[in-house]
């Protein structure tokens, strides 16, 4: 069942090597079926060549599997919550991609220093704070969803498709399995020209918001014109 | 029509990935057939590895689409802008090479520290400012052509072929679309060993004038002796 | 003889070009057989693109040959003091990489600032004393093991499968040769992020134990729960 | 003439862009016959994927051409003097490798940081001064050659086969061409990890002379022991 939904979520996390966003099996893709409200997601700790489309795991949203004959992602439960509170949200990416969890190392949300920026996410990406020692011990996975969801509670969300998890990595999500990965490597691209941009000039502040708000519609909402309509 | 001018701008638009300048779309590269006065241009969003020669899009002066099935490139008004207010400038490139578009977000330009910067460009690289809350209203891309423009006037604007846009990206220009590409190579490997020159040394000065002139005038002008002739 | 342990020995060995450790022959990995306490170790600055599993050298703990047309690496001494005085290990890697190396030419020892490391290493990566003119002069690369072994004696050295020589390079261990080499594409993309956090934030801290506590256990141990069982 | 000579020499240039020493024509080789006192050099500004063989360019040392279809590197005058005042050097690179190339921009010399550096080069790594405006202008290529062969009167020039060119770039040679292209491979990673280093520890200290001493002549000398003999 689901077969191409598998099929496009297998090919998804085959992105992240392809852009150099992972090492060995440090990140996983999911998207959900609108249908059925079931997800597809990696397998934990299967190594990228060796993966195939089957080897993808069905799961529903209350955490049972569905089909598939490996474990889900050790981190199912973020996903499961994400998708419970970020309706909108259908793809899901994790990573620890190093310019980006470099940020979430140091602790801080990436400022908004230009257009490659603005083009994508629509303001600062968000470092959420660690998780409590009682809410690691209760349930890391899913609590780590549960911080992500609470600070983008009543936000525009898929505006900004991106959060940081402190002393962790990061989280992207999309309209689908694809889109989060775009915003994934986005995320990367602009980490990295934001920590040089800060070793070039330490006093240096966001993009004027008019020029941010210029990007972003340009590319989204009624009056976007970027691309082919 | 224009056949050749297509697979030339189509080819030089290729070059953007090949030398790492480009993630995704974020760049396009134009050359104008001086005959005609009319330019081949990437269409906008497309990407690239489903690019054709043939999805090259053809425009005048006017910003009159001549030929082509996608939309022009979203940056087409400045290219037009600086065909116009530049007359020798034959091939322009935009991208958001990550090096140059961090002095770019730094809101620096880039001073000349040696001569791998002195062989193709004539003093610092200019960062030109900010679009005013005005400007960027009445028309963004028309608008940053204007300011290029502006900033060139009554300068030898092919000895310096780039310029950066505060909190933006890049242009370069040159006598063609591959020597625009070529500039932009150039702009892109300058701004990294400039940027980590000010890392091991924050104290440094350009490079001596005497060093600076006589490699451009190595390359460049009636004395030039680099190359076969 | 031991043919099986030479293969996988070059293979392992073929890995840190693939990971971009090493540049020429900067680097070697061992891998000891339980049963005969022989090990196989890559011969001394022979080019990667010429080796052959039948150019590994079969050495024994006392340091004589026992089979093999080269001379076995020149930090033969240092890995058997390694297998002697620690005695879990059963492959060693030791290379330049450069991040790492960045860090052991610098002095320091790497803080655990997020869960990429304490996945694999628990705690602050240590970065062990020059040896003295002495130490040098008597036995260079054995007292290099010495140094090491005694750093580690009464830890949980799987745990910290890693450590840095202070003006030299890097060693890691594992439970064969596959893994040890998988430890030290670890240390180095920890060493690479790690620095960049400090560039980003000069006054950053560890990360939370019970997050670093959380995420080691997650992967080892009695109550691990990430990979398939 | 010199068929193998010739052949020695391009295939020594081809390894510039294959260990991403170069951009575009941004650097040479050459290697001396020792017989006829010719070199062959590589041509000034063709691009690397049209160079041949047989393209290479045969001087004599008093800057006649012997034999090619194509004007020699405009470095030729450097190569020259380096030739006649370092009887001992047999190959000779020049490039732009850009961490090396920031530490000449930044006017500063390499310290020996750590074995990488002590393996193959014995001290501080030069960066000679600025030519001056006069020398500039008599014989800007010749002086950059007597400049270098000044700094190494008298100096085992063979154990620090590396310069830096202050505002410019790199000069480094061996006993044959491939030799030199291995030690500009060296001095880009050794200037890598020596920036980072500084970042990570701006108090930092060269490494302790005997352990310099001790990697340096367990690879050089009489007494060497590294490799197959």
């Amino acid at each position: 069942m689901l077969e191409e939904l598998k099929k496009r979520v297998y090919e998804a996390n085959m992105l992240l090597p392809k852009y150099k966003l992972i090492t060995f099996t440090w990140g996983n893709v999911s998207e959900i079926d609108p249908e059925t409200g079931y997800f597809a997601i990696k397998p934990s700790g299967v190594e990228y060549d060796e993966l195939t489309p089957d080897d993808m795991v069905i799961m529903d949203l209350e955490g049972n599997k569905i089909e598939g004959k490996y474990n889900p992602s050790s981190d199912t439960a973020t996903h499961i919550e994400i998708y419970k509170g970020m309706p909108d949200v259908k793809g899901i990416v994790h990573t620890h991609s190093p310019w980006a969890t470099s940020w979430a190392q140091a602790g801080r949300g990436i400022p908004c220093y230009g257009t490659t920026h603005a083009d994508y996410m629509y303001g600062e990406i968000p470092c959420v704070r660690n998780l409590t020692k009682e809410e690691i011990e209760e349930a890391y996975e899913k609590n780590t969803g549960v911080l992500i969801v609470d600070h983008f509670k009543d936000t525009e969300y898929m505006a900004m498709p991106a959060v940081l998890c402190k002393n962790h990595g990061t989280f992207t999500w999309g309209k689908n399995a694809k889109d989060a990965v775009h915003n994934a490597v986005v995320l990367e691209e602009v980490a990295k020209m934001a920590a040089r941009t800060e070793m070039l000039n330490p006093q240096v502040q966001p993009a004027p918001q008019e020029l941010q708000d210029k990007h972003y519609y340009r590319k989204h909402g009624a009056n976007a014109y970027y691309g082919q309509k």
